[in-house]
């Protein structure tokens, strides 16, 4: 399959856009393992324990500190190749810290001291931003390293940038949604009624990779009662028939995330077990505020007001309380990111941010519907991402 | 499939067992998703942006602080199913550290104040551990919400416990060996030349899910100088006769990990396509050296030791400087952890320690060849626990 991807171009105006925003305040961004270090280099390194950081620094070379037996990896990131950014490994039984000191001293000159304390600290607030995701363990290494650095974190940098996703992102996150949809259509359309919920959610992650995923982050198959917990994963309880799924899957194609989420209702082929009233009402609210949301994304929105949008709708239903999370996240590089569309959150939507639009409503105990899209703003409102299906799929199963 | 599994008494014994370990130095622990909550309280948390943490104190309860819309997963976790953890849920426009204070309140009464700093510090040294994973976002809230608090790690209070495997987890590690084991001979049975590595990965990802894993986190194919690159993932590349593949691979089953590597070469079917003398040779030292590690491990001998008997052989037969990596790692929850088997670890092995024993060379640009075993450390020795099929695999491919 050829599959779209970054330009190079991308990084180095992404690498260009993180330095010049450093200077005065924070010096050096510190960026382990995962998206950020995906975003600025290309670079999908292992996560594991061995020490994994790109030095960036406005004036030095960007460096990526790696294990010296993933130097072969490294140099074949984007922007290594490209000549953007520069390796340097370190064995075994060497400290990966002294690498990074190297390249900070290489970017700072005599202003490593500031931050190892050999000289007078700079003005407030962090000097040093690292990656949000970066491990404890790394954290604690780094405060020793540069006992007189106050840490940040890197999203503080970088979130504007991420947020807002540029064509060849949005391509992706777009082909990652459509092949997803596929796969809610093939479960739609198979057996159901006397399997487990792990069972389907073999074939979801099946599926997902035969589409075209790297990874099937996860296959949320819940059914009965269990389609009443949002983060259910799937359990050994067996279908039957006259009861919803909630089925919510996604990984990454080409680096980018999916996420979807559908509900069913299996009747056994038996019309006597079709949803019951209640039920119906319930998934009209969820349908219905659904729909609220994506009609009310524009340019200048604050993001809390879609969550209350949404909200308004499954409170005059009577189910307020039900719905018990907020109705979307930012997705791109990672499943969940900025911008979180949530209470208290007055940020202004912007063209080119990419989030899910999620309306949910779950009773405890008994059973609950989720209908979930991933949406480009726009400035003619939502792109929608993901395909059709958004109605209650009543299916034999 | 009916699957081992950890049982109850186990968590009570772990959880007993870092309670028991907290009070004068560290008076709390948090742990985050990951390992350690799994460790402890059989969770295995969605690694997302909302707080989770288990809170333990010496006396007070323990409480698993999640967000509200996961509660249903984590009142399913064996520990709070065994009434030992007591779940605390935040809501979406909540702050998830009310119930972090609150809980630590409960468990060291007027000392919560030594964190916050309404009290005198207490001696020297970490006062809080932290899981040795939580994300760096995590760590800097930590900081704001207890200012006072000097932050450390968990792994210095659980790695002891953590390192030595009981027989339950011994069982789920042998299970996931044999499993990866039977990927291996499936690949190694199956068509090879002409099929891109990411093809063949894809096959080994699909085979460990069949074969019961959880996830299937990792599938190095390398193939002709790819085989030089360790953690090479798989790339579109053509395998062709005449050349050497490295498989390693592994994910999870029954939360325990699994990492095998085997090296083939395929002739197409072709005889003079075979294997060169020199890699004959190569390939001879590290068969030896691996060999050696495993006579090697014993109660009491250091880390490092097993390490410098592989690597004596293999500097011998001029390759030293080609063994680019340790001998091996720990396993168990995590695919690496300790102990390290590495220069400079002196600690000795000790019974129902699990780690990885695995010699390689690495021609750069040419080709390499790794074997590789998960074994556990027995009064007698070690116990290997994946099958055989060390020797050089010349297969038609």
């Amino acid at each position: 399959m050829s599959r779209a991807a970054i330009p190079t171009a991308r990084y180095a105006a992404r690498l260009e856009a993180a330095r010049s925003r450093l200077g005065e305040g924070p010096s050096a961004l510190l960026v382990g393992p995962g998206a950020e270090l995906r975003y600025l280099a290309g670079y999908d390194a292992p996560p594991l324990e061995r020490l994994t950081l790109l030095v960036l620094t406005r004036d030095g070379p960007a460096v990526l500190v790696v294990p010296r037996l993933e130097l072969a990896l490294a140099e074949a990131a984007p922007a290594v190749v490209a000549g953007l950014v520069r390796v340097a490994g370190w064995g075994e039984t060497e400290d990966g810290m002294t690498p990074v000191l190297g390249a900070l001293g290489e970017g700072l000159g005599a202003g490593l001291g500031r931050l190892t304390g050999a000289l007078a600290p700079a003005a407030d607030g962090p000097d040093v931003l690292v990656s949000d995701r970066l491990w404890a363990t790394f954290m604690l290494r780094l405060h020793v390293a540069l006992p007189a650095a106050r840490l940040g974190l890197a999203s503080v940098l970088l979130r504007d940038l991420r947020m807002r996703k540029d064509p060849d992102e949005v391509a992706l996150l777009r082909a990652a949604a459509r092949a997803a949809d596929r796969v809610v259509e093939a479960i739609c359309a198979g057996r159901l009624v006397g399997r487990t919920e792990a069972d389907v959610a073999r074939e979801v992650r099946a599926r997902l990779v035969a589409e075209g995923h790297e990874t099937a982050d996860f296959a949320t198959v819940g059914s009965g009662p269990n389609s009443a917990s949002p983060h259910h994963a799937a359990s050994d309880r067996v279908i039957r028939p006259g009861e919803p799924i909630v089925l919510d899957i996604g990984g990454t194609l080409g680096g980018y995330a999916s996420d979807v989420a559908r509900t069913m209702w299996v009747t056994g082929g038996d019309p006597a077990n079709g949803p019951d009233p209640e039920f119906l009402r319930l998934f009209g609210a969820v349908e219905e505020a659904q729909a609220a949301a994506r009609a009310a994304v524009m340019p200048g929105v604050p993001a809390e007001a879609i969550d209350a949008k949404a909200r308004a709708i499954i409170t005059a239903a009577g189910y307020g309380e039900r719905f018990i999370h907020r109705v979307g996240h930012g997705i791109g590089l990672e499943v969940h990111e900025e911008p979180y569309l949530v209470g208290g959150n007055a940020e202004p939507l912007d063209s080119g941010m990419a989030f899910s639009l999620e309306s949910g409503i779950y009773l405890e105990g008994r059973y609950g519907a989720r209908i979930e899209d991933i949406v480009v703003c726009t400035p003619d409102g939502a792109d929608v991402l993901n395909g059709g299906g958004r109605e209650l799929r009543v299916v034999d199963g």
